[in-house]
């Protein structure tokens, strides 16, 4: 706790920028971009400035960032990783030296001497900012479990046995996963029309979106070694937001018993920036009450949830406003448990919440939900309807925390249906 | 199949080796070891023979060999992934080339000059010999299927209705796949001991094997552009033997709705040795009947299995003897309907069979059916019973496919538990 590294709310930097931007100088996100000679870089962002930190680092040598390795291999870099791996330390110091090269009061200091480092949003690429090893995906969101329950099962029973002291989790497919602004084809794959036919080979009917909120792992254990809920925040960067896209009529007919494959790995979407713990320390927030009281190695005291709007736009129409505090198990959980038996973390490993669908209709975060298995039609702006997604559809997810002073935001994460 | 490499069965080595070596010079699988210097190379080997393959590239150029990349950097590398990415007519012609030198009638030719590249096995360590970015492990023995159908559903539909459509499959965790030769730690976790009862933490009470074989993806499709049945094997560089530890007491309390997790993610054991599609031309057969027809996509015609033997032991008491000649869905098959979707495969990626058993009680690939769910104990040698695995234990598994010329083998993927 004591080495958090959250930024004076009154700090304004000489970038300038609205106060509801995603990227006031307390956020300093990390990502990955390239500008016109195509090299990837590691980079943050004020306001719309995206700010490369290896040119901050030629230009005024970033004197605190203490390291063996060469900071030109760090900086200089197609993915976050290998920055990372350098601890939170390292990174509290890196973020730290930004604020003093960006605060207002060093302007003169410093303007002239780092403009090099400094690109329009519009004139650069945001690539993805991490390589991931490892990806999971929970099932974290008790509104979101019970609802699926109560529409595939037991009304009375939504919630299977294990959901209550479990942080139910399966492993997704770390390769389809892309950054935001990436186009996604619909799927095709088996899908069965009529209860009891055999299936036909068809494009996916019921393509869907999932909003969740991922974590990225930024230190390793071994095999072997569980990570307990109390360290569990230091192997832990930062979250992303994310997109699973899911293409229900695949699922469901090739779920059981084996769970969700085909029908997720086509694509999942992140947005570019990974928003570090420590700018989303001034919005802990308690989670759910946990009855039953989960197992000794998922207990947990304090604020361990995070208040963080979400909010997702179809053609920009607002079908959902979510937030991350639903969820009803912990980062913490998530990562003691996925650990428990040893199962090792690696660098760059992403951790999705799964769905995050609050109590209230509105809040539900995913198609499935919001049209109620094809029941409850929604209408968009247009006044067009949905109950799954349509080619040319524009799917729009944002998300940021948000109090008196400052938003933390994450950008977006985005993409449009291919046929 | 023009292009196959199916070395003479006639041709022997200057390396002596018994007529039923795994590795005759007709095998040559990758590898990668480190000797004395601990620097991690590519390999083969024949007989006992581990040959370091930078060092006849070092000694006589191999001149066949075609690429614009170093060779130094394909060959003294951590990883087989840089080598097979390449392309299968690269390593048909170093196959070939190797074939050339160490062939007996050139021995007078080459063994002086070579005699720094070969390495006793019993001198070097055998390394994982790919960095695996995805794991997937399917589901394609029918009689496991049917097996687990019937012991834990209904015997009368012990196969759920997908699986003579789909060559199930569902994600793995690529972290915890470790050599054959690496101990593994008995996991823990969430277990319930009696039904309807809280779960409790507890080391798992019913640590399994599962005998499968596991293909390499040696090439890459794009997202969104699925791999046929008749091009799938261009995508595949060859077999390793794998063990897929489970905890079926933990699997069992967490697997519904999202498939296995912590039940399996502790550990996978693989065998050192990448044995070449081509290596087993000679051994293949068809597969069984599969009715109903499938789906057009994964429609395919002529012998797409293989005739490998295969052998799991307990403390040196032979346990189960299978063959991959009994799974239902073939390579081929898997790997069409995993990529049916879009999904992209990546260089390295491990692609699992699932427990393969066959139709006799001796054939059964896992503790779970060879004691059937605990009812019918195996006695192993010393007299001793097991319905699970204990602590100490050692599970070595083999495999080979042979013929009256030679056996093409795969090594053994061996671990024992530790508490």
């Amino acid at each position: 706790m004591k080495n958090k590294l959250v930024i004076d709310p009154n700090i304004k930097s000489w970038i300038d920028y609205p106060s509801n931007t995603h990227f006031p100088i307390q956020n300093l996100p990390f990502g990955i971009f390239s500008n016109h000679d195509n090299t990837r870089r590691v980079c943050t962002i004020i306001g719309d400035t995206v700010i490369d930190i290896h040119e901050l680092y030629r230009c005024v040598a970033l004197q605190n960032i203490k390291t063996k390795k060469f900071i030109k291999d760090l900086l200089l870099n197609d993915y976050c990783n290998d920055l990372f791996s350098e601890g939170k330390e390292l990174i509290r110091a890196l973020r730290s030296q930004i604020v003093e090269l960006f605060e207002e009061k060093n302007k003169k200091h410093y303007e002239r001497l780092i403009r090099t480092a400094l690109n329009n949003i519009k004139d650069v690429n945001l690539h993805i900012p991490i390589k991931i090893p490892n990806y999971t995906d929970f099932y974290s969101s008790r509104e979101h479990a019970t609802n699926v329950g109560i529409m595939f099962r037991d009304p009375a029973n939504a919630l299977f046995p294990n959901w209550l002291h479990i942080p139910i989790g399966y492993h997704g497919r770390a390769s389809s996963i892309i950054i935001s602004g990436t186009d996604i084809k619909r799927p095709a794959g088996q899908i069965v029309l009529k209860e009891n036919e055999a299936p036909i080979y068809s494009k996916s009917k019921q393509l869907d979106f999932e909003l969740e909120m991922a974590f990225v792992v930024s230190k390793e254990n071994k095999l072997g070694e569980p990570i307990s809920c109390d360290q569990a925040e230091d192997f832990i960067q930062g979250l992303s937001l994310f997109n699973d896209w899911s293409a229900r009529d695949i699922q469901r007919w090739e779920y059981v018993p084996l769970g969700p494959f085909l029908g997720k790995n086509f694509a999942s979407t992140i947005s570019p920036w990974i928003v570090d713990l420590d700018a989303l320390e001034p919005f802990r927030t308690e989670g759910p009450i946990q009855d039953p009281k989960p197992l000794e190695y998922l207990s947990q005291t304090g604020k361990n949830n995070f208040d963080i709007k979400l909010e997702v736009y179809i053609n920009d129409s607002l079908v959902s406003e979510s937030n991350t505090k639903y969820l009803y198990w912990s980062i913490k959980q998530q990562l003691a448990h996925h650990t428990v038996n040893g199962c090792n973390m690696q660098i760059g490993d992403l951790c999705a919440s799964g769905t995050i669908s609050g109590p209230s209709a509105s809040s539900f975060g995913s198609m499935l939900e919001l049209a109620w298995k094809g029941t409850k039609p929604i209408t968009l702006n247009d006044g067009s309807q949905r109950v799954f997604l349509q080619d040319g559809d524009r799917i729009r997810m944002t998300a940021f925390a948000e109090n008196s002073n400052y938003r933390i935001g994450f950008g977006e994460a985005t993409a449009t249906i291919l046929p």
